[in-house]
């Protein structure tokens, strides 16, 4: 994810401008046409927008959902038909919208952020549109995350194929906010590892970059759920007769999890401030301690070693047995050398154990 | 505690699926049934959901308490009988979830999280429902916090047996809530502690650690507990028909409770934080002080070593009587090591004495 | 003060519930009964309870003050011929409770905290019972702070006598809260005292000491006198008919103090947070001293020591009257001696005049 | 940008004086006239502002457009036409003002900041009059922002044409606010550059600049843009009768694009804190291991040389053949060189590959 | 700026006690009386309190300014004549006051600070009561800051004689909140010179205390000018009747500017705390280098000068002639004095490039 993902217009742009942003990375466009009742259930690929005139005032719960690289001249067609209002299309094409919640006439329309994956963590642009017997979702993005609703509508799983539209919507945002609980998750784990890092090792430049990274993304994480919060407030909060009574019942549960999740990310972005601090105490601990060894190292022998310089050890005359003796021996000069050797060595194991290499 | 710790669905599950998760630790299930009037007092132990039928209308009080591994078929028989709202008991199944409040037509369901202790931080998921005439709890953990309300029924002790069962849901409550009290009494006396080691001694890694460690509990605790001042707030503003005037003066006492815990959370928390100031200022403290013996000893025996080096102190010439007389004494050399082994005695007593080891 | 004052009965206890904690180091507790109208004046020292039975309906203005040890059968019996609430009277008996304000049918009842002097700045819970004709006071602690209030009684300064009950509670509460001021004077005057110290000295571990020592003072009494302004204010705004208009004047001045005292309190709390920056700041100003010096001198001699060492200097052989001299000269090792010692010496100089030592 | 770009009157002036700062850097000032209808369109630049005297009350859209440097006689003639109020006069001379609203009888005054970019951070002042038939807009500066919308009004693209004045209002704010667009790109890409050089390669002087640049230039913009929120959200919530129903939706596309200018200057912000964050650890970690180079190297053969003093390695004498036979190689001391020359070769190596040069 | 700077009775002095305090450094007291209409304009020193008595009643506007050191009979004699209320006298003469808006039944009570300048940063009390037809003013302080004001009545400037009292109100608040203006037009400077020193230049003690010192005015300077917003707002909000319609344009004005100077201020503090960090950061980024070289020194020659201690370079014996043939030149230890001094001065002359003396 980059801090600036928007794509705009340039500024003095005609409003309701619908140019079609984004590089050709995903297969082209795949529409899908769900029509169903309690009792009947039908599915198709729509190829042309005008398949789907027939659908406008149905009395059964149409579902149009478009998955893909977004085309202008689609969206569009279809927009024609439904009726939907010029800025509204302009912001499915214009990527990277703030989330948010739009009441047009007969017309409620929500764009919603799908978060993705630990490994992927771009943001997908949901957009919905719900109408008295119909939903429209645009959902960019090469993997379509409403296979298992999907699946539920056509094996008649719950009640979804009793209710509305209004569930059905209930149902698409439910989906989508819950998709933040297994990316938490595994953020949950990587900030536990991120501390045992911490706590139990050396400081390593590498734990500095991935307490960097799960920052920032939660940064972006953040900005981009935040809003799901006001979406569902305001589903609930505010009296639009799209939306039946019993259907509220089922969005305060929705409500519930988007103040969960605001929370995990509160928590969690609480930790990482914590983990900076503790990584800089960590590392001024680490330097006292080195700073301490040289210290009494240094201090130890620099005043002998001036000693020694001192007298320059020039005491081997013939006068006193005391002078030396050492300097006469057969094999002084291999031992001094076996001396330093242990002294080079003993330190090396030292640092090592210290993981000092 | 982890950072997360909710059981959730897979995204896209329908609302309201019973799935019981936790692994089978705790040794099944107890159900028991208490039945009071002001006069009367019953207790016995459920063996299946069907005996309780007689209780829902009745005008006694009654308490029914499941305690230890919560299984799906037994929360969805006594749901039957009493009317329980699918998502309610899906909730009481998906344990880790935030404390709340909601109002369902005949009943008032309530999550509660229950502070363990200091050695044991883990927090227990308590479910309520309040209906006209009963209450039922729900508890995951092995052990039962609400003996000694059974006992205050069973002997009668104060108004407890000659109110409804709202006074009933208000003891639940502040029990419930007062059991953070031990637990943030410890937490203080650990703060404490841990100051006096900042402040007093030597900087030690484990001192980070536990430093950590208190701020990471209080971060938990916070997200945890902080809902439940809303849930009291919620039933002393809204009123509900379930809970009797009378009653408000008790929870408005326990709504105090919830707020001086926070209170003290947010103390602990800002005294944490500035424990972390501490030790980094304590630390670099330190720091200085070791660089300043450093560079006293090292600024005042370099010159004096470049010194002694320079003259290679070859003034052991016959020419003149003050060259360097310390060369030919006859214990001069033996005298060289005493002054070394002193000085190396010396600076290990002062470093002892610094802590430095 | 410590992080956790309260006195809480364990978890499980019926409401109510009177026992009486803390140690008996208060030498017992004094009863006084003032009774006043703007012509008479009594003033008693009660033995028993039952004796102020006379004063609960009279007209005057009737002040009971308890002074000290407060003992659980007297609050009881005192509190059985006023109506006191048992909630009430529990809150006089668990101390350390949070400042609060709670109305009941025919009384209002107020615990404030007094805050003490810098010295010893524990805080004293004072519990006020206001009547239609009486005021009933409870303070635990040794010295009587209202003291100053009865010689106005007695003396009849000011309006005091005139006026009812209410305005007896007034001049409480503001005695209560202005208690303050002396004590914030203080904490002003060692605040602006550490910050003289870490500007001009050398940084110390005593300073970092008084820093940590008036964060931990700020944070707790803030946490224990913010309340006090919820309080006052809960008086201003609703309309309790125990009040008279003409009082709410006062109390509105009062509130202006409570608002004072918070602005100091967190100005201060800013200012101290200051501290611990420029604490490490200036500390991490004077390392880099430290190390530029050592720098300075081991990057100078270390590479001359290295020539020296190279050559040994054996320069004294003699083909020329150039290598080194110095060595043949009468006086050459004492003179050595005099150019160690000054270099010595001058460094000491060099170092106390830094505070290094 | 300055932190203090306000120009103000010396205290005590009277309101309504009206004094033209700025030193004459524009050339001038060049004031258009524009008059539409949906059918109409007349441009021409004017000379005096009487010539605009038939403009007032005419039923055709007047959109006067002042641009360059602001001259207090043409503000106060165009001003007495059209009735402007003095304190709003003042205002367009006094720049710097903060972005507001103010409603006066038959006129809504708006003052906006608009962005500039990346290479040259000022920030224009454009004042705008919106009466019931004409738009009077003030813009200091040399280029002239509002080219794009002319364009659209002559070529008729869109609705523009059809629409009155407060679509045209809303046309020019949506272009000001938009502004702020390209400059957050360029802003989020400095910022991707900071990081990335932060966690890759070593330290630099210059990082830490930009850093500093960055943050302060996001500081001055989120104080600026800021209170063009409110505006807009003001224009939403008072129901002004110059602003019709229809033109309140595209408004709130505007409102949603101010918002999400504020999100990603906070998310700027938090990113640039964290930055100084990653800077300080990295900072510290890479001394750590500076130091631990050091201490290494110096630890060990801090005493080796010692051992090598203490003996003077004057083991040369003739009774052993193990006594440093090396001095008596042919090419001892040239081999001696070879190894010295090689370990300063290996080191600047070392240092050399981690960047220390 | 002192922390403490409030004037304040000991705790338990009846309310409305008047004492002045201050020490007399002011040259007593000057009291004014201006009188005016749209056509008169009368002047004169008042000597006695009395003489004031003819005004209280009469049409024309009366502005009452004592200027100087407070005496609190002279407050009294006034108070008596115009009807004041004794918490305000007890307000003006215990200085220090929180800037507050009171009101009384026949009068407006308003305390505000008036700014110095940067060199001499004491706030100075302006108290003012405004009636149906006059305005007294007190104002602490030797100088005068109403002379602008008087002018323009004296010479009619403006609109200011055809106004009553609360359009002069209007003036005088309109002032003193202007007088911040040039005080933050300087901190600004300051500010922007600190950032300059800190980010070109070596770090300096002398920086830190001058950041320390900004931020100590900030902090103290917004605690005295935030409740100046709040007194504006009430004004604007409260609909008094001694205020006009008209005059509250004129006041929204003034409202604007005390949101721009809380702006201002806050701006500030939040780059004052940017310093903090910088100030740090490049102090890190400079030990860094220090150590660095001290690093790159040491680690190069401690091993060398191990090497040429091991072989004490006693190859000078006849065998061989590549043993140390500088030893037997003429001039070789001259030259190697030569050496060593070029390095010494080849050292000093780096680091006095570096800022390091």
């Amino acid at each position: 994810m980059g801090y600036f993902e928007k794509t705009y217009h340039p500024p003095g742009t005609p409003p309701g401008t619908l140019v079609a942003y984004g590089d050709a990375i995903s297969d082209g466009l795949s529409v899908r046409l769900i029509d169903y009742t309690s009792s009947e259930y039908s599915h198709k690929i729509l190829e042309r927008a005008d398949e789907c005139s027939n659908y406008v005032t149905k009395d059964s719960v149409t579902w149009i959902h478009l998955q893909g690289q977004i085309q202008a001249d689609m969206i569009l067609d279809i927009g024609n038909q439904f009726g939907l209002h010029p800025l509204a299309m302009e912001d499915i094409l214009n990527t990277g919208q703030r989330s948010k919640i739009e009441e047009y006439e007969e017309q409620l329309f929500i764009i919603m952020s799908a978060p993705g994956n630990i490994n992927n963590t771009t943001l997908e642009q949901i957009s919905l549109f719900l109408g008295k017997n119909y939903i429209i979702s645009i959902c960019t993005g090469d993997s379509d995350p409403f296979e298992p609703l999907r699946s539920r509508l056509q094996k008649k799983v719950g009640r979804i194929r009793q209710k509305k539209a209004d569930y059905l919507l209930y149902c698409i945002l439910d989906l989508v906010i819950d998709m933040g609980f297994p990316l938490l998750e595994s953020y949950g784990e990587v900030i536990e590892a991120i501390e045992d890092e911490l706590l139990s090792s050396k400081t390593k430049q590498i734990t500095l970059k991935k307490i960097h990274h799960i920052r920032r993304e939660l940064l972006l994480l953040r900005r981009n759920l935040w809003p799901q919060r006001d979406i569902i407030n305001s589903l609930l909060r505010d009296e639009n007769e799209l939306i039946n009574e019993g259907t509220l019942l089922y969005l305060r549960d929705c409500y519930d999890h988007t103040i969960q999740i605001m929370e995990l990310i509160e928590t969690y972005r609480d930790m990482t401030t914590n983990m900076t601090d503790i990584y800089l105490s960590s590392s001024s601990h680490r330097l006292n301690e080195v700073m301490r060894i040289l210290t009494i190292i240094a201090t130890i022998f620099i005043p002998l070693t001036f000693v020694v310089g001192l007298y320059g050890m020039n005491f081997n005359h013939p006068e006193s047995p005391w002078a030396m003796p050492e300097l006469r021996w057969y094999y002084g000069y291999p031992l001094i050398w076996v001396i330093m050797i242990s002294i080079v060595i003993g330190m090396i194991t030292y640092f090592k154990k210290k993981h000092w290499f």
